[in-house]
């Protein structure tokens, strides 16, 4: 069997996978300041409406148009790898499979999306869009996405990734966008937290309200927001990944893989990994699907499921997540694109309804995963990635302990090669452990109080 | 056609090719410093006698060994592309085919020798190798060699480039490698070098003279110096790009390129790409195959073809090349990969027959280059490569004006994520154009004068 497992133009998915359709229970739709659902017209002046019709839809199969195929033929169908070295160094019988979705351009998974609503923002008439980025890997991903459909991009990135990652920043340039730290004096809300907290190195909730705010105050009426995770639509564009993989598994004879894993921030790269193996579990495949977050920024694992905002403005809509609340200011680990205080609801309902199992990780655990990766597979991964692959090394590990041929899957969501000061803080000894203490948490979830709540009931049998 | 044209591992290619076999005109012999061809036992204290014996093989096919493929395959066969979104944006009838090389792990064509030679090292017994690194591509890859094979690694990095390039050194570091900026203290040269011009930004002749010296004085034995371009095997380990071009081309029903490209700075990924080629040409192909260099550094194009040390401190044997003088120091452009005084031997030697036709470009162009690639096809070259690129464009262009359906070759040597401080130079304005004076070429070449002269006879057709 070779390393690498391609797939040709001509069988790359043709629809997005909507587990909407699928979960035993109903989304629980997001509600308004009223505590109302909200309507489709609510959102008109932060997303086109195309791009809401797909929030809001519960369609089983979404087709891809055309011209959306014809952007990601630059990098997709991405390869599927096996992980032969990391096996024989681990002495496992597993099989371990990832998908390599660093290959793209911008390095991760994310232009899967932003190309889709850059696209969809285009044929609705607008002619800028505005967004936040965490560790840079979504804005340099809708900068990409922008250029090459011929739309203004201007990008609100987290302070303390803007200061650590400036190689993120000058890609942004280079596919012409403008990038700012936020908080910024750009927006009313930026200058409000930066009179409060001058020293704050910024978070994703903040950097949100600044661009939603960006975009809902241009009177032209040509600008609108964009967000690179947590929203139904965006989850669906990235099932490319999953469906992709699972073409590929099958190619090399493989009918389901035993375990499926993807790191977690938002949500965005293990769902489109894994919700394609979500839908196989409803119908009663036996998939373990284990979505990895960082202990410092334990949203599944020690979140509350409420409905809560997700950004810090309260600006968004409530969601039904799970989350730390969104006043959470997270600890500056490197893993930037996973110091989210919330998650994708579509992943939460998943939660909820016992169909995926969260862990989390300590980053010098993750760390030293993505050494042991580095010197045997070669590849330098993204911190995020690096939870995934720390999760993939135990499971099999576990398999040699069980003498079970295994077969893991796991999203290789980006290359680290932007992020090689967290690399240089690690092997300096410069990095510590950090987990949340409990009564930050209960401090970060008060303001959940008096807010609705959605309903745990649990519909399924898993 | 796909964009991507993959190639299965059972296909990638068992032997590489030897150029020295089927040059017109034998190859002229590196000379010791009494004027006379040296011996193979003269070079035994810097490289292993096995890689000695490539380096002056006449042999024509050399297999590649069974442990070198197994850790080629991490990222070989390297995909063969066509830049359909370039052709279209050009509205050129060319064909234009890439080879991308920036797939492996440190990002280039680099570590193709540098595995092959990281293992013919160990075979021999060896325990440390030294090198020195330009823009940081050899560094990283020999790095990334030494860790897989168990070696350890130290690299003399150009000082212009290690302040210019702080992620390639914490790449070399992530492999396990010391990288240390050249000129330095750890040597007699060095500490020379640093008493003489203390704000020296350092050059390749300088840190090629560190490397050798740090081997050499190594008193067990245990330590041998690498070289990531330039000689004769190195040509030979990266013609498995060029081999793997061929056959991939053949696949889309293309029996020979028109036009063949590779930007040269030592020469090895020009080499690698061109050299298969190149038989094809001495063999009756009508073929034209044209190394690309900076006019600030214009080696083929202006420098004299003689015999002339390989680093500055005098310490190599006289190699037959074109050359700059080996007291050159380069003005600090962005591609550092491209500021070497001297040149292939095997490629000078094919100039000389009138195989390769050579240009020189100015940096301006290159980006201008490199910013069409990113805003078309979407990735970020390495600085070295836009000159390929470069090249590439103002031929799509000529087949567009002649109204010909020319099949384009270039080698994508590597990304530039670790180069974008030179984009952000270009971007805000800050790079100039430098073009060699006539009268700091006739400075530099002094040092020519009283060595021995090679033949510039012709002996082909071409």
């Amino acid at each position: 069997m070779d390393v690498k497992i391609p797939l040709s133009e001509k069988d790359i998915p043709k629809q997005w996978y909507n587990l909407a359709a699928d979960l035993p229970s109903p989304l629980q739709p997001p509600l308004g300041p009223d505590g109302k659902p909200i309507t489709p017209d609510m959102l008109a002046p932060v997303f086109p409406m195309n791009i809401i019709e797909q929030e809001v839809s519960t369609q089983r199969w979404i087709d891809i148009p055309q011209e959306i195929l014809e952007i990601l033929y630059r990098w997709r169908p991405a390869p599927l790898r096996r992980a032969v070295y990391l096996e024989k160094y681990l002495k496992t019988p597993a099989k371990i499979f990832y998908k390599d979705e660093s290959t793209s351009p911008p390095g991760s998974h994310k232009p899967n999306t932003a190309v889709a609503q850059a696209y969809y923002n285009k044929v609705f008439g607008i002619k800028k869009i505005t967004t936040e980025t965490g560790a840079g890997q979504w804005g340099s991903a809708l900068a990409f996405a922008c250029k090459l459909l011929g739309l203004e991009c201007k990008v609100y990135m987290v302070r303390i990734s803007f200061d650590q990652k400036p190689f993120r920043k000058l890609m942004m340039q280079v596919w012409g966008a403008k990038c700012i730290a936020s908080p910024s004096d750009q927006t009313e809300f930026g200058r409000k937290i930066l009179k409060e907290m001058p020293d704050t190195p910024g978070s994703l909730g903040i950097a949100i309200s600044e661009a939603i705010e960006d975009a809902v105050h241009d009177k032209t009426g040509q600008t609108r927001y964009s967000l690179g995770s947590v929203l139904n639509h965006v989850m669906l564009h990235q099932t490319i990944i999953g469906l992709e993989a699972k073409k590929q598994l099958k190619m090399v004879g493989i009918d389901k893989p035993d375990i499926v894993i993807g790191c977690a921030g938002g949500g965005s790269n293990f769902a489109g990994l894994s919700f394609p193996f979500v839908q196989d579990k409803i119908n009663g495949a036996d998939i373990e699907i284990i979505p990895v977050e960082p202990k410092a920024c334990p949203t599944m694992t020690r979140g509350e499921f409420a409905y809560d905002h997700g950004d810090t403005a309260c600006m968004t809509p409530l969601l039904a997540m799970h989350t730390l609340g969104h006043a959470f200011v997270p600890e500056p680990i490197h893993a930037g694109g996973l110091r989210y205080h919330g998650m994708a609801p579509l992943v939460c309902q998943a939660i909820v309804e016992g169909l995926l199992t969260p862990r989390a990780y300590h980053q010098l655990k993750c760390y030293e995963a993505a050494l042991t990766w580095a010197n045997t597979e070669g590849f330098i991964c993204a911190p995020e990635t690096s939870h995934a692959i720390a999760a993939a090394i135990d499971e099999a590990v576990k398999a040699r302990e069980e003498g079970k041929e295994k077969v893991i899957l796991f999203n290789y969501s980006g290359h680290g090669l932007m992020d090689l000061t967290g690399y240089d803080a690690y092997l300096s000894g410069k990095l510590a452990d950090y987990e949340l203490p409990e009564d930050s948490l209960k401090k970060s979830t008060a303001c959940l109080k008096g807010l609705p709540k959605p309903s745990t009931k649990k519909s399924g049998k898993w």
